[in-house]
């Protein structure tokens, strides 16, 4: 199998904008509370569910090695996943714009611990990649019956570089 | 004001589930996914939101120092609080049992930074008292209007001890 090699910029809200959401402590409004020492950034990701409910689940991965190898590329048609890190893990962000059904072109971010990302329903993304910390992530997704995922195996891996 | 010490045991499922639960990977059921290089285990919160919807916010809190003196419960009579910390962050859980109205005698639990807490509907809780870590934690609660704090000072002052 071919390969070819990307680099992964730190993931911003700006950058990520047409694959979801980037939920973070930004300059944005906020709330004073508990006697001003806890500030509530409220209501931040946009959770868009189909015949299902959100639930919350708990991912356990292994770190992955960097340069990470991607060959496979999957998206969830009836929900939008949110994973929250949890132990301080940094993790690949992997995604790419649809064409026609398959994947375009590939782009790659690094997440950090204070970052969740909301990947968009029906976006091409990388199985969840942590390089650092526990591994261990809650997820926001859908819960329910039916098929939400699609797989698309890649025809020329992509190695994924910090 | 007057005030009576309580110490704090880690946090269990058993202790706390009067209250709400404890998410945390337990040796309960798992699929292997990712070419098995991830346990998910799924939909582990019962989140329970009347007239209004569930959200994600963040909230970045002081760390508070130990022994930690709680003067005041709250509670949310229109859905349940879920704090998924992030950073490495412990804190301190501090609940008490309705008794007409008022709350009824205090616990207090220490959860770690593998463990999120989702506090029942209307249950007295302190406020959020992260004691290591960064003070970061994901809140999955009700979005919605209307009334949904009932705060109740307390006439003794509760010294919590790890």
């Amino acid at each position: 199998m071919s390969i070819h090699a990307i680099s992964a910029p730190p993931i911003t809200t700006e950058s990520f904008a047409q694959f979801g959401e980037v939920i973070e402590i930004t300059d944005g409004p906020f709330v004073l509370i508990n006697e001003s020492k806890c500030r509530r950034y409220s209501d931040l990701a946009s959770f868009d569910i189909d015949e299902g409910r959100l639930g919350l689940s708990l991912f356990q991965s292994e770190l992955r090695p960097t340069p990470y190898e991607c060959t496979l590329l999957e998206r969830h048609p009836l929900g939008s996943q949110c994973f929250v890190p949890m132990g301080d893990s940094s993790f690949f962000v992997i995604v790419a714009p649809d064409e026609s059904g398959k994947p375009g072109p590939i782009s790659a971010f690094v997440a950090g611990p204070h970052q969740s990302v909301n990947i968009a329903k029906n976006t091409w993304h990388g199985v969840l990649a942590p390089i650092s910390g526990t591994g261990l992530f809650a997820v926001l997704d859908r819960i329910g019956p039916g098929q939400n995922l699609e797989e698309y195996p890649l025809e020329e891996a992509v190695l994924i570089k910090k």
